[in-house]
């Protein structure tokens, strides 16, 4: 039997459900509301159209057979109708109805439906500051904000840009404007870090080294107080505690929040946040209402929490979801670890599970494994050290996390997305060790990351390494009275780590090579403790193990070693000062 | 109490297990042995070096912080005692003593042992034909045979090469013969397909498609009978059945044997094929004695049988566990799923879990996905076709291998290792559905390769894709009386598609486009079979779907498409004859 099937929403969820019922259900009526006259677009791909990578707006909401998903398309190729600039003003359960309004025309009807789907999606989250209404400030809400940006960067109408918000879209946008038009950007990061809650501190500083580099200028633990307008309206500036930026273009990527107020209105349990509330089947509190993408609540299958995560590629697999629960086929969606990478410039950034902070916050026994292996063979030519930090309950042995930062290619979301199917099933710590990487030298070393990263953690959980954390040891290098039994013990090669003797004297750092160690047992200072230093923190364990079958047990390993230090733009590095 | 460590073998397995040892216990007195003068070297980076990717030999045996790990380094860094060329001549159980001979000064001594360690490692097979043993004809053994080679390349003696065996190796070293050295070679396959038992035909065919434009000349099903020399005992030529190839160079590249000689001597359990037999604490029939590395016999976890997995990668992490385990740590290693990557010039073709042909072979209810998905959103610079194989039990839905051919960068090995570790635990269809890939348009689509593939294999097994093989639809092409109700109706674009119908006659390939199929119904020829094509294979789906909802439900969709068979070499393409 026929049934009538309304979905609001057009963007990324709403399409696929519509599709894939159709597939399953081919003579059910299935149509798509939307308020926008723009559909079906890959809205992650806004950053690289406003850059100019992607040329022309209508690739984004292109199949990739090169068809433009319009009314026209998903009537003819899909059979699905589309209603655009039809805004979905209430929903009657009772009588199974939704009220629609023509935004063009102002014509109100009443749809009448079996099932509904609300693939609402999200909006961007608006500061409450003075000046954010200003001509000039845009958020990246739509392809239509997107066009106007690009059309007036593209006619040189901006020379200096504000971005406000170091999320992934703020920082994206921040690369979009400089790398391609030369405008002279600055992002503003309210917390103390880019990326807060998605990576810990030192990968987010690694990525802010490189922005730097990069010539973006980057102020975090400095919000917008204020953006200020010349007497026409248009966008000059943008204040903060600090200082005053001036700009011609402000983004403001200050978060997105669900779009969830029709669920409200018609009676929907609604997350006091705004997510809209669903089962495993995607099903609301309404039986017949299904709700999928940015605007609902899921599962954190790592800390079994209520989380929200607004993402393009979520959104598919749950709209797909949605349409087989709504024809009839039983298939649930359980939650999400929270994948996330990025590319920034010339690197890659990437995380999944919780992070180290957030493990803390949540309870867990965490620690985590610092590493800086290369990623690929040692010898293949193109080889480049990428980080790693793998965080875990030392209690369970179960691992929580991983985030990854390296060069801009694939080999982070090959060890991210291993991470995120075994975490996503509770894997160990072991689990983590025995990982079946595929080697060969041009893509892995033989002991790939992940398992020389799980490795680390076993040694940290079995007590066999003790390390301290960069935080602490950049505490000292500040200030060595912080930690006044402390002396550096720096294993590296000689033409590495005599610059550091000469420049902080010979009482606050020790030089004796790695394999010189077994031979020079008397120069190691036994009434200090002892913080090894090498590049990867690999060799830094192995002198710590040998010194404690040598009696000398106050030692810490630095995490990470050097090859993550160098990243993170410190200025007591010899000849970088 | 200090224990004696014997370790027969110092390539990969046996230095990690020493290492591994003298950090957890150390005061242990650890020996390897080797009959040998170059050890712990990466034999995997053997054709990088042959090539000049890798200038130096050295490199292949130095760390990542450039030491060389010769026997200096191993005593000094690791306390671990090194006897190179020395070789194991016989265990003596009872008395736990090896008898080692000097291979220089001919000197025997018993070493005695509390628990040992073999890790002999492989040895390449010899085809049993006339002319092996002559000058210019080489196997992979060992790094002084890579020097020779390359010494002899890059003097200027090796005009002609042909490598004998078509695996990982053969390939590996046709690429160095080639890429660099312009060396006019030939690549001969006993097997109708290159990388027998690791891919399925098709992506054989790929890769030999490839290595055809690269200049290689392949010949598949085609063995080696004599090797030809000169008179003075140098080589001049391989015979097949079919030709005679000139070659001053000879790779002998025919796989390679576990050497477990010492072992069976001793009166360890060793399978018929030669694996020594190990239980999952990697211990031999004597439980002080383990084992590890590429000469024992270890289990396929997707058939549960006995397999032999010969990898640098898994050599390494055996010899840790090995460690553990003489330690006293208890760690277990259950088995392979057989991960597989390699680079072909600028493509890369993976594997995990068994093939198609195995699975079936197995006994498993199996069919497979054939997918050709973008490798990262279709709309991002760069981005290029993938091709994938999900192969799975549609009895049980469980996946059991997936195979991956795509340019040469790591986003095969993206999907490949997430694969590998999902199959090696179990995983279904549905996981792999779920499977959370970190999205963005650089790095993925926004429906990854992997959910994607597994949709399909779900259409599949639910029966709403009926599908056919490229194998009979190739036979087809090639005589359309083999199925003489057949036609081919072809969805794409018409500038795609109406070079066929003009070629092939409309009576044979009907066209209508994909998005005109609802409303050029009556032009579907009802009363024969049509087989359904498009160029990755979704369309087609969605386009069957559609029929079938319509009563035409004599349709099978062409797995893969053109995306695939574009990739195959064929010569029945309009203008490719």
């Amino acid at each position: 039997m026929s049934k009538r099937v309304i979905i609001i929403g057009g963007v990324a969820a709403g399409p696929k459900a519509a599709c894939r019922l159709k597939r399953l259900q081919p003579d059910w009526e299935v149509t798509i509301v939307d308020q926008d006259s723009l559909i079906s677009y890959g809205g992650c791909g806004i950053p690289y159209y406003v850059c100019g990578d992607v040329s022309d707006e209508a690739e984004l909401r292109s199949t990739s057979f090169h068809m433009v998903r319009d009314e026209d398309f998903f009537a003819d190729a899909k059979g699905v109708c589309v209603l655009t600039r039809t805004r979905a003003l209430a929903i009657d359960r009772k009588n199974r109805q939704v009220t629609v309004e023509n935004l063009d025309s102002g014509r109100q009807q009443q749809l009448g439906y079996d099932k509904l789907l609300l693939s609402t999606g999200a909006r961007p989250f608006v500061l409450p500051i003075e000046g954010a209404e200003l001509d000039g400030v845009f958020t990246i809400a739509n392809l239509h904000k997107a066009i106007e940006i690009k059309k007036r960067i593209a006619t040189g109408k901006v020379s200096r840009a504000v971005v406000i918000g170091g999320g992934a879209i703020g920082v994206e946008m921040a690369e979009a404007f400089t790398d391609l038009w030369g405008v002279e950007t600055s992002l503003i990061e309210f917390m103390p870090q880019l990326l807060p809650r998605i990576v810990d501190w030192q990968f987010a500083a690694m990525l802010k080294t490189h922005l730097l580099e990069k010539d973006v200028a980057v102020y975090t633990s400095e919000g917008a107080t204020e953006i200020l307008g010349n007497d026409e309206g248009r966008v000059i500036g943008v204040k903060t505690p600090e200082r005053t930026l001036e700009a011609d273009l402000v983004i403001m990527a200050a978060g997105v929040r669900p779009r969830s107020e029709l669920a409200a209105d018609a009676g929907l349990a609604v997350a006091p946040w705004g997510g809209i509330v669903v089962n495993n089947r995607l099903q609301t509190t309404d039986p017949d209402i299904y709700a999928s993408g940015d605007c609902i609540a899921t599962t954190n299958l790592v800390t079994g929490k209520e989380t929200y995560a607004p993402l393009g590629s979520l959104a598919n697999r749950e709209g797909r979801i949605a349409g087989d629960n709504m024809a009839g086929i039983p298939t649930t969606f359980n939650g999400v670890v929270g994948s996330f990478i990025m590319k920034a410039f010339d690197r890659c950034i990437a995380a999944t599970g919780i992070t180290y902070e957030a493990a803390v916050t949540e309870g867990f026994d965490a620690d985590y494994a610092l590493t800086a292996p290369s990623d690929r063979a040692h010898f293949f030519p193109g080889e480049a050290i990428a980080v790693f930090q793998l965080v875990f309950d030392k209690r369970s042995r179960r691992v929580l996390g991983l985030q990854g930062f390296g060069m801009m290619n694939d080999s982070i979301s090959a060890r991210i997305d291993t991470a995120a199917v075994m975490i996503s099933k509770g894997a160990t710590i072991e689990d983590f060790m025995l990982a079946e990487m595929a080697y060969a030298p041009p893509f892995s070393a033989a002991i790939d990351s992940i398992n020389a990263a799980a490795y680390v953690a076993d040694n940290i959980c079995d007590g066999r390494l003790r390390k301290v954390g960069l935080d602490r040891f950049f505490v000292w290098m500040d200030d060595f009275t912080a930690e006044p039994d402390w002396v550096a013990l720096d294993i590296r090669h000689p033409l590495e780590s005599e610059p550091f003797v000469k420049k902080f004297g010979a009482e606050k750092w020790v030089a004796v090579p790695y394999a010189e160690v077994r031979n020079r047992l008397e120069e190691i200072p036994r009434d200090k403790t002892c913080i090894i230093l090498c590049d990867a923190g690999t060799r830094s364990y192995e002198i710590q193990v040998f010194l404690a079958h040598k009696g000398i047990r106050n030692t810490l390993v630095l995490s990470g070693g050097f090859n993550v230090i160098r990243r993170l733009g410190v200025d007591w590095i010899p000849g970088k000062e």
